[in-house]
């Protein structure tokens, strides 16, 4: 099935458009997982990327029936090698198999058939000497467009056959503006020739819902800009980060939802993961309780703005 | 020491300004280093990853003693997950112990706390549970800098420590263009924005040789643009993807150097390493010509440009 329709289908599912970012830092994590892991593993990269594992999956299991898609961050798995890149395959797998879409955010790009193994790699079958395999379990991947089409139509490739990718537009970042937000002769900003440029690509991979394979990502830090992207992109769904702890509120996400309710989902990781550090109790149930209650909190501005659609 | 001054050291004392891409892809290896993995692991990644160990090694015992530096496409390696990433481990650190310095391909990009996880887990040392591990030998890593600052400093702070980083300013592909050519209100391209960007970031890394270890990725198939570019950025390395395969030559290379001779490393990848499919003979003879023959290729150029510098 189309990614788009599969990914609002599932936030249909548990009224609930909001994705948990699996950030494992080990310094967050709770003392007796890494206790347990030293012991076994000495104080190596496996062991870090056994506690990761250990992490993740107590933090699934609280937020399956909440959450419809997880969103690990590459960049902290792949700092730890091969152990931590099976942990992100290990993590990956575990979250589908407890019905979650999994979201892979590792900002891939690049060109030909680079990109090619990229698109592959993630979210197709590569080649192994004789026949093929599949590497990885994730539904779709944050790919950074600067490059152009080139580096975009695998991934539009990967959508046909169920896949999906998200495609940097505005990010959540302080500076992301340097370069993002410069104006063009014609008027607009780059951010929003980028944009163009999304939704032209996702054309071809539109679902039942009316929505493309082909996401965006925008910061919920730039409710403002949103709005303008929103009317851009109107078939393209975003993927909203720079809620909670990066300092944007449910309001805020708000620009990047369509009139029918759907259209985004909004990231929270930190906030979510990590809660037990600022509430205390089990890292599990901490993470659960956030989660509902971002939930509420992502409900209450829906309907607040009048497109709760559930 | 400064990566810009153990490049450019490193070129002067091979005299040459180019980099070997190791971007293996399973189809263009031997089948006699593949059937033995074969033999061995079954038709898994596990023996692709082998075959690449295997085919790499070679590779670099051949063209040693004449390039500085090799480039490996870390898209080709993870794509085949924890194996992959253990080849390209184990492929960088072969180059660095054979006296080569390495340039992650990797095109990393993120913000803030995660882009000091890819910076620290290429160029630096990640955190264990109780202290410091060592996981990648990567001297230099390239990164699109689409995101602004936020992404660019941890590895401005690695380059602190001598690495360096080559951030995407003019893509070689045929579509670099779609966002990157885009004229900006006071007349510049985004490209030509990006470059002063470039450039500003890379003023506190700047080594004795008056060269940043901060780079840009600038491709050989727009020498025009490049010519700009090398003006843009007076002190900047610039890697020059584009050569060979991609359709570039060598005199299209040379906008990217400065009258010293210097400021540029170029690469060939899929020239070098499969130059046995089109030559004949053994793999590791055919890329040790094919790379004297570029050798040659970039002296006869900067000598006809009248800035040999050797």
């Amino acid at each position: 099935m189309n990614f788009a329709d599969r990914l609002f289908n599932a936030i249909e599912k548990k009224q609930n458009p909001s994705v948990v970012g699996l950030d494992p830092r080990i310094s967050q994590i709770p003392d007796s997982i890494k206790q347990e892991r030293v012991a076994k593993f000495g104080d190596t990269p496996q062991a870090v990327a056994a506690s990761f594992v250990a992490f993740n999956k107590k933090i699934i299991d609280a937020i399956k029936g909440i959450v419809p898609a997880v969103k690990p961050q590459m960049a902290f798995y792949e700092a730890y090698g091969p152990y931590g890149v099976e942990a992100f395959q290990i993590t990956c797998k575990y979250a589908q198999d407890s019905g979650l879409l999994v979201i892979g955010d590792a900002k891939r790009n690049d060109i030909g058939s680079t990109a090619v193994a990229y698109a592959k790699g993630f979210l197709g079958e590569v080649n192994t000497i004789k026949g093929k395999a599949r590497v990885h379990y994730v539904d779709a991947l944050t790919v950074n467009s600067y490059l152009g089409s080139d580096g975009v139509k695998p991934f539009v490739d990967e959508a046909k056959n169920g896949k999906g990718a998200f495609l940097l537009v505005k990010t959540s970042n302080p500076s992301s503006g340097e370069l993002q937000d410069l104006r063009l002769k014609e008027g607009e900003t780059v951010y929003e020739a980028m944009a163009k440029l999304v939704d032209k690509w996702g054309e071809e991979v539109v679902g039942e819902r009316g929505y493309s394979s082909i996401g965006a990502v925008v910061g919920a830090t730039y409710p403002g800009e949103a709005q303008r992207l929103r009317l851009l992109m109107p078939k393209t769904p975003i993927l909203v980060p720079g809620y909670g702890a990066q300092g944007g509120g449910a309001m805020d996400t708000m620009p990047c939802f369509n009139d029918d309710g759907y259209g985004a989902i909004v990231n929270s990781s930190r906030g979510i993961i990590f809660a037990y550090q600022k509430k205390g109790g089990e890292y599990d149930a901490a993470a659960r309780d956030a989660a509902l209650a971002m939930k509420r909190d992502l409900s209450d501005a829906l309907m607040k703005k009048g497109i709760y659609p559930w």
